[in-house]
């Protein structure tokens, strides 16, 4: 089977690496920009490839919403498979993709948009065929939880370790996508929408970890718990909630204990139980394996299907629980005093919760906001 | 899709709970003792199951070596795919399923031999279409790990922790198959086989629990670890080893904070890199879920390959690493102290570890002896 791989980057290079040790898939042509053309299966001129009848499968590995959503509506559209690793294009359009997918008799694969390496998406989709899925919840953004675990680790402040992880391949020059949480919101908005089968939309409450310190980290493991970026979302009773901000975890937990750019990913099904997936959550080889075991299921006949045709309103009090402000905002009258400088509000919504948090930051940029669930 | 439960205790009503609500699937017939026969779709009379036409896959969830051995066989020669629950009758005959699977054009699935609702088996199969697969391990019986995750939380010692798992039902009346780690064993030689492709044989080195006491676990508490019964195998160079023994793993990682009756696996792959997965090890809907899993697996058009034709040699020295023994033989030369009552024994491999782990039992039969493997 002849692949067409588009973007020659991290993962691009990640997928050909893979490829030329299998048999039975051919990466015949190679998208990039015209000074980056260096082997005859490159090409800037992207209509050839989509013109090609010899490619089954376009594998898209640009990122960024265009010209990759153009892109990949033209390959759908021209009956062509798409494996992606675009969690910022499928969070935006991906009931755009689906329809367009099934109107052309072609398919949409994500494996790699989400957890990198981890077979997060076809596990949702497995467990889906016999369980309803109550929960989702993870650790998504190795960049995030490498910087908190370097911090717990060896005492550094926030800048210095995301300067760490930006000398080392970690953070990009601009971290905002990873260190205020719009990553893992795309991650969270995909994987909600798979799992519950409704058109998760871009209402998710997002609170990032730019205000962490060093001295967060102490106060929470004073109290057993340690902070981490999740990503969650629940449903029941027709209606669901999603949110992506600091959770403070015990430390006896397993995503406590995910260190450096791992990631974890959770689900909770009905005769299954809970189910955890660990492994890399991004980098070439990982994330090239994934669009890679998405290429192979397409040969292998597997046709995923998408559904977001439940009508489940979104009721972000499904994720009530307790959040913690580190602040010098004056506390509430319904707040308790929780550590020296922080206090608590109890029983809260995740999108009130990141209303106060914006109250507080307005007053104090360094505020730092960690919700304190309860334990399952 | 009309299928057969063979064995209606805890894993085969599982199974018929779970087929209730779901479309596509019916359990029409049901074998049991004859008198437990107290429904229609029941019979004792398997002959009228295998000659029945209309059924597609048996599923085996009686346990044990007969008659499931026979019966499986005379599924697989009639052409019905078998789908089992069943380590032990696997781990002694996966060979000669596979072999007779094959001859009547019909399949093995397994998933439900390890790890529960784990899709472990799967995973590896999923894995190894890209990756070779170097090393496999896990917690992978629910009964040892809740006794030892209960003795640490708990400061109870073994008898009284054992005594409440059989009240719980988490443990047999009989409990030598867990503690003395031969369904770990049985789980261990049949994700090797399935993980390496090749026949893993009965000369894995088995060490169970049996001895634990709590103040073993203090002792190893004290420098920061815990321990937990693992089942391992790694292959490299055209060698392979696989142990089951106690080990003491850092406080810190994923392994020595899974609590209660949870399994954890883990694979390391040469692209994906490390993967591991957590969930239910056991019980009626997890495990029944796995079966059901596969169910819909062989109606989707899945068929499982396994193969084992690698002349992988058996080499324990590839697991070599330090060994504790707590006991009252006296320390060998080569031996040096570890704690109070404890000795080490440096870079030995889990055969030579358990042939003197042999001797100290012949002299005090309350040793213990754990292994002290490296941080990858």
């Amino acid at each position: 089977m002849k692949i067409a791989i588009l973007g020659y980057g991290t993962v691009g290079r990640g997928v050909d690496t893979i490829v030329s040790g299998l048999e039975g898939v051919e990466v015949t042509r190679i998208l990039d920009l015209p000074d980056r053309c260096t082997e005859p299966r490159m090409t800037s001129d992207y209509a050839s490839i989509v013109s090609d009848p010899s490619i089954e499968v376009v594998l898209e590995c640009m990122g960024g919403l265009e010209p990759a959503h153009t892109f990949i509506m033209q390959a759908l559209q021209a009956g062509k498979s798409v494996v992606t690793s675009n969690k910022a294009v499928v969070a935006a359009h991906f009931d755009e993709f689906v329809r367009t997918a099934e109107r052309n008799d072609a398919c949409l694969f994500i494996e790699a948009t989400c957890g990198g390496g981890i077979p997060w998406i076809a596990s949702i989709l497995k467990v889906r065929r016999i369980d309803k899925i109550s929960n989702i919840s993870g650790i998504m953004n190795g960049t995030t939880n490498f910087i908190v675990d370097a911090m717990i680790k060896e005492g550094a402040d926030f800048a210095e370790t995301l300067a760490r992880a930006q000398h080392l391949g970690y953070a990009e020059a601009d971290p905002s996508a990873d260190i205020d949480g719009i990553d893992v919101k795309n991650k969270t908005i995909i994987a909600t929408s798979v799992a519950f089968s409704c058109a998760c939309t871009s209402e998710v409450p997002v609170t990032g970890i730019r205000t962490l310190t060093k001295a967060d980290l102490d106060l929470f493991a004073a109290k057993g718990l340690v902070v981490k970026l999740l990503g969650r979302a629940v449903q029941r009773n027709g209606r669901y909630a999603a949110s992506v901000e600091p959770v403070a975890l015990p430390a006896r937990s397993l995503e406590a204990n995910v260190a450096a750019n791992f990631n974890i990913v959770s689900l909770k099904g009905a005769t299954v139980g809970p189910l955890k997936f660990y492994g890399q959550g991004a980098g070439s080889l990982p994330t090239g394996n994934a669009m890679v075991q998405d290429v192979l299921d397409y040969a292998a006949g597997t046709r995923p299907r998408y559904d977001f045709s439940r009508p489940l309103d979104f009721d972000p009090a499904l994720l009530a629980c307790d959040y913690v402000y580190r602040t010098t905002m004056p506390k509430p009258d319904d707040a308790e005093p929780f550590a020296q400088g922080a206090w608590l509000v109890r029983n809260t919504d995740p999108a009130s919760a990141r209303a106060l948090f914006e109250q507080a930051l307005a007053q104090d940029p360094t505020s730092f906001m960690a919700a304190l669930p309860q334990e399952d």
